[in-house]
């Protein structure tokens, strides 16, 4: 990677969120709003067979390319928070490096069609890589800034 | 991305772990040496400022380049499995796209060094991005292939 790692997209994301600003930023969401979220990921019919029994698990983790999000940014104010903060302790879209990573439920797979909850990426989003959710990947006591900072709407 | 994503490292990790053939399949490790795994995360002086506040979080996801994977695979068959299985539906370093991606624990911040452990990492592995790990990345009640059916060597 002397000279930087060149990415091309393996499918896409099929969503009914069209645009980013049909997404609610995850601090504002209703309870629950991603889980009942659902949408698809299509694998290019040239990488279908690496999904060979991917139904062995239960959730996948989703690599993707922010491909809406504009210019970087190192320091970014988090929906819903007050202070500024690195890019780096965020989720949000500005990174040096536009990669994205959700953890979806796979419900069933169609082919090469994964249907999946948890949905919240944009309609049309490049998908880069899957890998399977596995017990190393649930970290138990967690300790987050959303967990004590966090303003939440009334409701 | 109609013509690719192109990526440079933000930073690097420093590791016991030398080459490839240090590291035990997770399969195969004894329990818990992940776990007691430790090294660093080191980001590249331009990037310092976006680790602001990362101090907030027990827990980071570390997206990476598996820059020694060598070249790419649709299926595979993990260690201590016996049948192959999509590359999609597997965490081999052999992919499509060469993107790793661990949850580290964050046990402290030196200016733009992380320490870190659970370190699964080669040393020199180079680092695309840092993300704050959060309860939305923590699903309970999940199911594995690994749990039903990796062969765990007899201790």
């Amino acid at each position: 990677m002397k000279r930087g790692l060149r990415l091309e997209p393996i499918g896409v994301v099929r969503s009914r969120f069209k645009e980013p600003a049909d997404l609610p930023p995850p601090a504002f969401a209703p309870r629950g709003f991603f889980e009942r979220s659902l949408g698809t990921v299509e694998v290019r019919p040239e990488f279908a067979a690496g999904l060979d029994r991917i139904e062995d698990y239960s959730h996948i983790v989703v690599l993707f390319h922010f491909h809406r999000a504009g210019y970087a940014k190192l320091r970014v104010t988090p929906p819903g928070q007050k202070k500024e903060r690195g890019v780096f302790a965020s989720r949000s879209p500005h990174r040096p490096n536009p990669l994205g990573m959700s953890v979806l439920k796979l419900l069933r797979r169609d082919g090469r069609v994964l249907h999946v909850s948890g949905l919240d990426l944009v309609d049309g989003t490049p998908v880069l890589d899957i890998k399977p959710y596995t017990q190393r990947d649930r970290k138990s006591r967690i300790r987050t800034a959303d967990s004590k900072k966090t303003a939440r709407p009334a409701r």
